[in-house]
């Protein structure tokens, strides 16, 4: 997968001295799906894990045509320009295992960002599971991280999954919507709102003004709705135009406002620290699953019994049943 | 979690005599998490087996407000009506892990199927993962199956996870759009139109009509530009009124079409059997995952080390990794 692995230590030395190119190639390390490229992995992140933590992550979601690449450049050029912070932008896409497609495929989408040595665009990984650009992303945010970057960015489409996994890794979820397209247009569902920190209404601009700040009522109105989280801070609601650079410095400051009020309060380590919990389990799972695939007692006969199954002549329960006897007699 | 659990011979007579309330309770056991109601479930699974998967499984998505359970009401009753055949109706929602919510909760939203004899609705599992609702679910069919339910309808919400689990559990993948939304503000992506059979315009009656037929055409250049399916299958678009009745006739028609298209290609038993081998592999992780937590030195260690990550005083990757030392060492 990788064109040349490099040594450990060159990675953790790239990495550490901030070259965008070395901490591409561990992200794309860290991505590989082969045996000897995941042990290489696995060592560099425990050697970074010292030099992680320090960034503020934020999840920015929102459905197709809400305007996340534009809102995502002239945001991230705000943080580097009047926060002086260097921002790395992440992208989580669950589909890609069908399309094999990337939403940020095209960077270009953010010309002026991509083109600033004060931020890192990754694209999201193609061909994973849904677990697995779970496990990839948050050692990415890790390498970003060690790498230096102080806020990181990530990215998701669509309205499900992909937000419960990317808000079990961030500290504050951005949720991005639309004026006057009615939430069940925009397929957003009550949990994602739920999970919401901030909503920003977009493209406040122009004709759309009137229609931004009526939306801004209802979805405050919604929230009054919503159980108060226990971290001490109500989200709200706020409207922006990223073409005329209006309400971002707003957004910023909401964060900010949160960070303080959560470590002040506790919460924000607690979070954290609940999040390391279930990436732990997550970590657990996808080992004993690994040991079990990579037992050459099972290696030896399963695609006879994958063949079994295919040709229709035993079940997947019996099938199923039949492995984990051979795996739990041999283990 | 059940009120009284019944012997698994109670069970399996109640759902071959088609008592649907016997057949509500083994649906209730299967989604247990109990240990005992999962070992009595798997006894069960395994007797009904042989009565199982005689049915038509189809899929139906569409982001809400697209007209879902007024659809389904309208065809369910057609499927009784006109094809005499009994059907049951499932609901698959991955956001309820939050939410607790459930998308059917409001049975009375299909007010003639519910008080059907023929018809069977069961809602959403709740509080479950992703990977929970697929097992259930796929279990749920077997027993619908068993109780004599010919024609499964597996309702799903939302645009991408959940519609890649249902995907691969059905036979024919319909999915139901608004016309003049737009599939951006629809949030529907091209993975999902990917996987579609049939594309279903709803409410195309009244002042809706153009607009629908417009939407028809936009469909089917898009459909021109996907990639060929290998099942012999070319999906088509049509329009369809669940209020005026018309176009759920035609909509049937082409599933009956695909069925016997890809009955005598083969395709249709090589999906089956293709999706029985991904549930032998969903079957094996869940069976070594849960070995792992049922393991008691596990057990005896495992509150201990999870206190000590929330604590902050171990990484994560260290927490796991003392735990797969700790089973390996065990096992």
């Amino acid at each position: 997968m990788l064109k040349r692995r490099l040594e450990c230590k060159e990675y953790f030395d790239g990495i550490l001295a901030a070259n965008n190119v070395i901490l591409s190639k561990a992200i794309t390390l860290v991505e590989s799906t082969l045996d000897e490229d995941q042990l290489l992995a696995q060592k560099l992140i425990e050697l970074i894990l010292p030099h992680t933590s320090k960034s503020i992550r934020i999840g920015i979601t929102g459905v197709p045509g809400v305007g996340k690449s534009t809102f995502i450049e002239a945001f991230g050029n705000f943080i580097i320009q009047e926060k002086n912070k260097k921002i790395a932008v992440l992208a989580v896409d669950p589909s890609s295992q069908l399309t094999k497609g990337s939403i940020m495929g095209d960077k270009t989408r953010m010309d002026l960002l991509s083109n600033n040595p004060k931020a890192f665009i990754r694209p999201s990984p193609s061909g994973k599971t849904l677990g697995g650009v779970n496990k990839t992303s948050r050692e990415t945010i890790l390498l970003c991280e060690a790498a230096g970057y102080e806020v990181i960015l990530i990215e998701t489409v669509g309205v499900g999954q992909a937000e419960i996994a990317v808000k079990s890794m961030v500290d504050f979820f951005l949720l991005l919507m639309l004026a006057g397209a009615g939430d069940e247009l925009q397929g957003i569902k009550k949990g994602i709102i739920e999970m919401a920190d901030l909503i920003a209404i977009t493209k406040a601009d122009g004709d759309n003004i009137k229609k931004a700040r009526t939306a801004k009522v209802v979805y405050e109105n919604a929230l009054h709705f919503l159980s108060q989280s226990d971290n001490g801070w109500s989200p709200h609601v706020l409207t922006c135009s990223a073409l005329q650079s209006e309400g971002i410095k707003q957004i910023w400051e909401e964060i900010e406002k949160f960070i303080g009020i959560t470590n002040q309060n506790g919460a924000f380590n607690k979070n954290r620290n609940f999040q390391n919990l279930q990436w732990m389990h997550d970590s657990v799972k996808q080992n004993v699953e690994d040991n079990f695939y990579k037992n050459s007692n099972i290696k030896n006969v399963l695609s006879g019994i994958e063949d079994e199954v295919m040709n229709g002549n035993i079940t997947s329960t019996q099938a199923a049943m039949k492995l984990l006897k051979i795996y739990k007699n041999e283990v």
